[in-house]
């Protein structure tokens, strides 16, 4: 029985072999490189526990490591969706959700609902974990974009006012590391490598 | 002083996206393209999480997280050292102390230090949480290589005994993985692609 349940997830962690092939729209820091899920992950990983005593609310940080290492493995079979497109829905979408039940599901039945579980919860972002792991989920691509002269907003021509509504919900996380954030943006705008309309 | 350590951390967090350029010499899954060590990290982080019941002894599993996320964050300053490489010592060289002390070193005071603790007890292999973490370590490569046709045991002419050598450190950390992992080596050779001398 416990043999077997490892065999599952052997065939698991084969599986998500694949999240290093799926390319993101950002860059590594002070590069042209495009950053892959897998790279992303992992410095969602290391800045939850860099950072994780400037959540406002107690988080378990097991339970946050958990969502950032699992959070894009949907994209597999779902596809890297661009937070500035607007043509497509960002969360939840029925092809994630099918994503999340095949790929979780090739492990045994108790551990694929668990991750299926702390998948939902993080792009639910109610519970104190899901929000500060998505307030992470929310700086790395900011600090990328400064460190590479504007980065994405650049290159796709987002303004302003659209990165300050998606970067915000960094404070539902910590109101000090948006304070930072929020700065940071204001210096992007003066240094005009972020327009406003 | 809580700001000035975030300006602290995110100085660490920008230093370490240099991980993702350190370029390993085992391949992906069923690939010619090399991993490279965030990669690498990301997926023992993840095997970790799937495979922890799996340890013989009782584990913290965020201990064990914390271990492989960073340990091999000093490659960025010492590089990657290949395994069956009989040139090089593996662990704790001077030129890897004094890689942790700088880049963990970036972090704020107390959060270095246990950084670098955290390194080393990964290093040293004694306590349950860094057998764990070592035996993640040797099985990633192992999948990998057991899907390449040999991998780096046939392109670097590696033999049988060395690898059983180099792999039976997984019997540390889960006597059910080991079986899972003698096997599979056992029939590596069969299939002719790990050879005896």
């Amino acid at each position: 029985m416990i043999y077997n349940d490892l065999i599952k997830q052997v065939a698991f962690i084969k599986e998500i072999d694949k999240l290093k092939y799926i390319v993101r729209k950002t860059k590594l820091f002070n590069s042209d490189r495009n950053e892959n899920d897998a790279e992303h992950s992992w410095h969602l990983a290391m800045m939850s526990i860099v950072l994780a005593s400037h959540s406002d609310k107690p988080i378990d940080v097991l339970k946050v490591l958990k969502m950032v290492l699992i959070h894009d493995i949907v994209e597999i079979d779902a596809g890297d969706t661009f937070i500035y497109d607007t043509t497509k829905s960002h969360t939840n979408t029925e092809e994630e959700l099918i994503a999340a039940k095949r790929i979780f599901g090739l492990l045994p039945a108790s551990q694929a609902e668990e991750f299926i579980e702390i998948w939902k919860e993080f792009e639910d972002g109610i519970t104190n974990e899901a929000k500060f792991a998505r307030s992470m989920d929310r700086l790395e691509p900011l600090l990328q974009n400064t460190s590479n002269n504007g980065g994405t907003w650049a290159e796709f021509n987002v303004p302003y006012q659209k990165v300050y509504d998606k970067k915000k919900v960094i404070k539902n996380g910590s109101s000090v590391i948006w304070a930072y954030a929020e700065n940071l943006i204001n210096e992007s705008v003066e240094k005009g490598i972020l327009k406003k309309e």
